[in-house]
């Protein structure tokens, strides 16, 4: 039997995509400049410049007026928060429907943490709406929803190899009714964000119990006693603001065992429910920023004039252009299909395709961005264009939720799952 | 009002794809390594490889008596033919449901033949059958569908640069009640095989007519004196038996005026008709052609052993396995993104699309091929394994229908399109 | 007659060079990661972060006194410099002889203004002393070669493609025995510096001057009346402290005749003069840049563990080592003939060989480098290593002193001066 | 104490490179196209395409009596044999010296035949000069500088991985005072030529040996019974006539067991010395491939029109050509380097820099070929041009005397020793 494979977007999604498109294009970056520069501006007047704009928060209580809120809850699993915080009360989006949506927010930096769809905040708050607890999704699920905290996600460590989970080393230790949390962990995305209040911070609980059980998934106040943002971290050059990436040390935190989320041990299987739509929402976006990027690079090629014509009449630019329509239409293609994948097979059924997508969507970004950057030459590589911004973020998603070769690794293996040596001997 | 985009095959597109893969797997392939060292040893032995083996006509009847025949027919075109000479006497496929369809005949390089769904033969069909009169119909269209006469292609000559067909030299002079032809074509495909019967002749008619009604489309019996096949290409070293690339001389080669398709000056006109279904139907079966290639990698890199290793365990190969997988499926998506604007918005509504495929897919079958000879070691560029006449399939198509350099500027033509100075100072 | 074509550093460049590499490896690295560390504190704390450390002071003195100074001063245009200024009073190095000490600089970030050799400085020094008046090299260059002041290089402008110098738009007209100068200028290097003391400035003077003497360089003190650094810049998030890249705005300003260098309208030719030896300088560098990202990423990768194995036991990395190896000795052999190109045959011998180079150096470099981030994970983006500088150091030199474009079309009419349409239409 | 590296060729070697050139230019270019079209004739008419064409005696005479005969033999190891058979009694060149010769004969497929320098019949004799005993010089070495014979290498095997040649499955077993050998090989090359009259073989004689003692290389009289020529294989399309690949079964060969070179055991010690400077030489020659291939593409682009603009200045045609040039130059300064390793460091002391070549010059050479295909339209795939054929034997340098992947194995090897996990667990 055939599973019908159209990427249609429902009319209500349409119409979200639309919408989105316009509050962007009107709304948001227009203010995108002075947001940058204001930030600049404090750190050259030495000033504190994690604040965010006093615009974010009139803009978010515009978007939410217009029903543009909260468009990242899954379908299935939005339960009674969509009509609490949601939209229109509507039911979630599929994630074929999402795709779209995303990519408009994409396009702008500041865009999903407007609409109050932005990572990290957006995967923390599905693991919660799934695996919480209800006192857990009061305490923190209804103001994260609702925009009035952020969180951070603690996972990566300074010390390991990060992109093999077995390797963390921090420790969520259960000690009578308490779970006692040590550790260093670093690009804790959200941690810069002066409303965030909780972190999820994943660590090993019992090295006895079989290999995919040792971890445990905790929700640690950030302003609990013993944990500290050690420093805010740059990735190439960009602090992000005004989420930022943190650098954590947690001593001695001791928590109420409820803390933990699912309970002992249950950090794995939630990892992995966390990470799938994540990283497809990541690539979503990647697309909506690429496109960004074309659209930045074909109106300097036509309007910049060297050696007597536009750019664009000059070497090979017309064929780089070119080149990434192409690549930015694959991709886009290839993202809808791993959503449509996700949404009729479920995660388990789409592992290769969340694997492909995130393999190749942020390199493919990173090339269109890289050309967008070359047309416009040194201006490019400066803070009045958000290239060099977009670079940051794409270059770093080679990196964040599995760097490349771990998902090709995914791809190659069930790939080659029919094939006699093929699932005997991972190379990784 | 959004269009719907469904890439889901109708049952009878999936029915057919399946029959086709099974007609491949099972009656195709278990008999091409016979068909390829038949040929090498007729060379060998002095005498004429162009015969075509005999097995192919009762893999050709076989195929008919299975519905599997003339599948490529467009659908709004078939005409009465569809019930004549197709499968069930049911409607042309869309563009959409034939894609999978021709992926499968794509699989091996002799498959097209048997289904009556080969190049060039389908794209004269294709004209004969849009643009012919009836007595054309009747003289060429009904052998050709029957499977009993095949057909060349002369359009590219070797004296000037085909990419721009403007270029074009040979001449189709009317005198009077008829149109006299000479000139030098060669890369005519099809003018090897002993039943190539007629040949679609392009040529310039009055050069004092607009830029595009100066050339005429004609058809040419093969055996009309002043025809002469001069000599049969090598492409990359293959002949291509049994169909083959000619070089043609045509010396004063006269024919009645009713030879001329649609009438004089109509050959631009009927040329864009007629490549841009051609060029996606390449497409299709190269994404065919490089899973088959993909499949015989992975199949060899799990089986050899070097360094105590199978070679899907050494070095970088898992990841270039992973890597030739996500640009396969990029590529069929596309393609089929291609093929269903092509069945939505027409051809001219579909022009960057198809150019973008068309720039895409062959260099990608390439580089894919490319891999599954590297793993196969010596024997990859050999006589034993279809990779190196699939490598030199996929490379000519990186010229034939149009250079990448030529689509690249199709496709960069409609980006620009918004932009000032994008349709102005079009670089080719 | 065949010119000896030996790539070996005379004995003294190769004391240099150990004595460079002796000097950097124990001298500056182990106080870099304190220079960067400082610099974000201060920036976190509200304080100019613009101020150099006190480190550096002494360490230009330390290097001094070892004679590793100003090293770039080249063969045959030192004059009484050397001796005054010099190592030990020997004349300058040839550029073969420069080349190996140059790439020792290049490892670290600091190390050229330690040994007072870093860009701008170096092209303006050589600017002064080919072609400045001796009034101007009392005043500009002996502090500069004393390692007194800093100076810039104003050339670059914000509204125009500069990669066409005949675009540029500000002006420096003469006015009697004033010259009188209104321009924006950006990419500014140097300009950020406490003692930068003298810009020069590029600009045009007159109009009806043939295309290639129609502007002038003027030196320009930083304190004239109408000199305003408007702020300074990021390349891809990096400030380069205590260098930067100044956004430069001249309003009316005006300054005697006399500081125009070589007379008005010739600022092509010094540019010209300029621009080779720092093209080579700047992949000189490159060299020594990607050899230590090489290191880096080695180490790593042989440190770091993951899925039970080494980083370098996985996947292709080790393959992408290899070929990072081969990269980085093909283009420093590539250099090395470019330098021994200029020494034997001069700049305008050289044309090709600089334009080979600086088209292909930086996009190695830039290859190498994010290699060696993406092994060490998200720290290589962020920093605690010196990689996401050295990115945004390699990505802008695609850009500084032309584009890729620009020099790729140089290399192409030197490549097809013997072909007949080669030299009649470049295309750019 | 640093080594003088003077890539400058001796006086001779300056002599040589300009009269092989001339030689080239004016005696075999002009009628390598009828050797072509001769073959393909034969072949059309059922007759032998292997007797070698009645011109290529002549030439080879010619160019022995300008001296231009056995250039290949190595400085040091030539003996009396450069006297009797070589240039002008002069001792052998230097790998350095070579390298410009041999890039001149790379122009050429039939070149280094003509020469008398062509492999593997090189390889061979440098074999037999400096493992093999009198009797065995005698019988096969004198025929072959003298060019009356030619010989095989028997090496790869069809049945294992032959990257790694402890895979190898042949055998040479001792039986009393005989050498028994069973086996098939393939890529045999040389075999097709009718004068072939010895191959070398190398097999298993002693698995109970340690891992580098157990194999053989004995010389096998073709004509020995037992031996079989079974049939000659195509590389990408192309038989290479006159030398040719051939498939070679050996059932039950006995030969005398001084046959053996070296005596038994010594195989992988001879082929370590034969492949060094074999595959230095297969770079020198693919230089002069590669740099034949530019200027054919040079040529074309600037002499073809379309869209009334030379190829040359539509799209990135300029910008590519610009990069092949940088391309080769990058190789050829990277194989004089290897070269000069070679000569001053020997063999074990420039593994690597072998290895890099290896790697690195074949794909170098596939690209630049496969540009010169491009833009020569459809002619440039076929046998017009001799474009394809060079293709072919690039691309085939990819896999023969090792692929790509095994030297970037010794390469990284080479790189990491220095780092703890580098030696440990190489991952090949």
């Amino acid at each position: 039997m055939v599973k019908s494979m159209d990427f249609t977007p429902s009319a209500r999604a349409a119409d979200l995509t639309n919408r989105v498109r316009e509050f962007v294009d009107t709304e948001i970056e227009p203010v995108e400049p002075e947001f940058v520069a204001d930030i600049a501006a404090r750190r050259a007047r030495g000033e504190d410049p994690w604040t965010p704009h006093p615009a974010i928060e009139t803009l978010k209580a515009k978007a939410r007026a217009q029903g543009l809120w909260n468009l990242f809850l899954p379908a299935g699993h939005e339960g009674p928060y969509a009509a609490k915080y949601g939209t229109d009360g509507a039911a979630g989006l599929s994630n074929l429907d999402y795709a779209p949506v995303a990519e408009q927010m994409g396009r702008s930096f500041i865009a999903p943490l407007i609409f109050n769809s932005n990572a990290p905040d957006t995967g923390n708050m599905e693991v919660i709406l799934k695996y919480g607890s209800q006192a857990q999704k009061d305490r923190w699920l209804d103001p994260l929803l609702d925009g009035r905290i952020r969180s951070a996600f603690l996972m990566t460590e300074p010390g390991v190899a990060s992109s093999d989970a077995t390797n963390m080393a921090a420790t969520a230790r259960i000690e009578g009714d308490e779970v006692v949390l040590n550790g260093r962990k670093w690009w804790s995305s959200g941690a810069g964000h002066p409303d965030c209040k909780v972190g999820i911070y994943m660590a090993l609980t019992d090295e006895s119990a079989d290999r995919h059980h040792q971890h445990s998934m905790v929700l640690v106040p950030m302003d609990a006693p013993g944990v500290k943002v050690e420093r805010l971290l740059t990735t190439l050059g960009q602090y992000d603001e005004p989420l930022g990436h943190g650098e954590v040390s947690l001593t001695d935190v001791r928590l109420p065992v409820e803390s933990i989320i699912g309970g002992p041990g249950m950090a794995f299987a939630i990892a992995q429910g966390r990470l799938g739509p994540g990283r497809v929402h990541h690539c979503m976006r990647l697309i909506g920023l690429s496109e960004k990027a074309l659209e930045l690079a074909c109106e300097r090629a036509t309007s910049r004039v060297a050696f007597g014509k536009p750019l664009v009449n000059l070497g090979g630019n017309r064929e780089r252009l070119a080149k990434a329509r192409i690549a930015i239409n694959q991709a886009r293609l290839h993202v809808l299909h791993a959503a449509w994948k996700l949404d009729t097979f479920g995660t388990a059924g789409a592992l290769s395709e969340v694997s492909e997508i995130k393999a190749a969507v942020p390199q493919m970004a990173c090339d269109v961005i890289d050309l967008a950057i070359q047309l416009h030459g040194g201006g490019g590589t400066g803070p009045d264009f958000p290239l060099a911004a977009a670079y940051a973020g794409a270059r770093s998603l080679r990196l964040a939720d599995g760097p490349d070769e771990v998902h090709l690794v995914v791809v190659a293996r069930h790939l080659l799952k029919p094939y006699a040596a093929g699932s005997s001997a991972p190379n990784a």
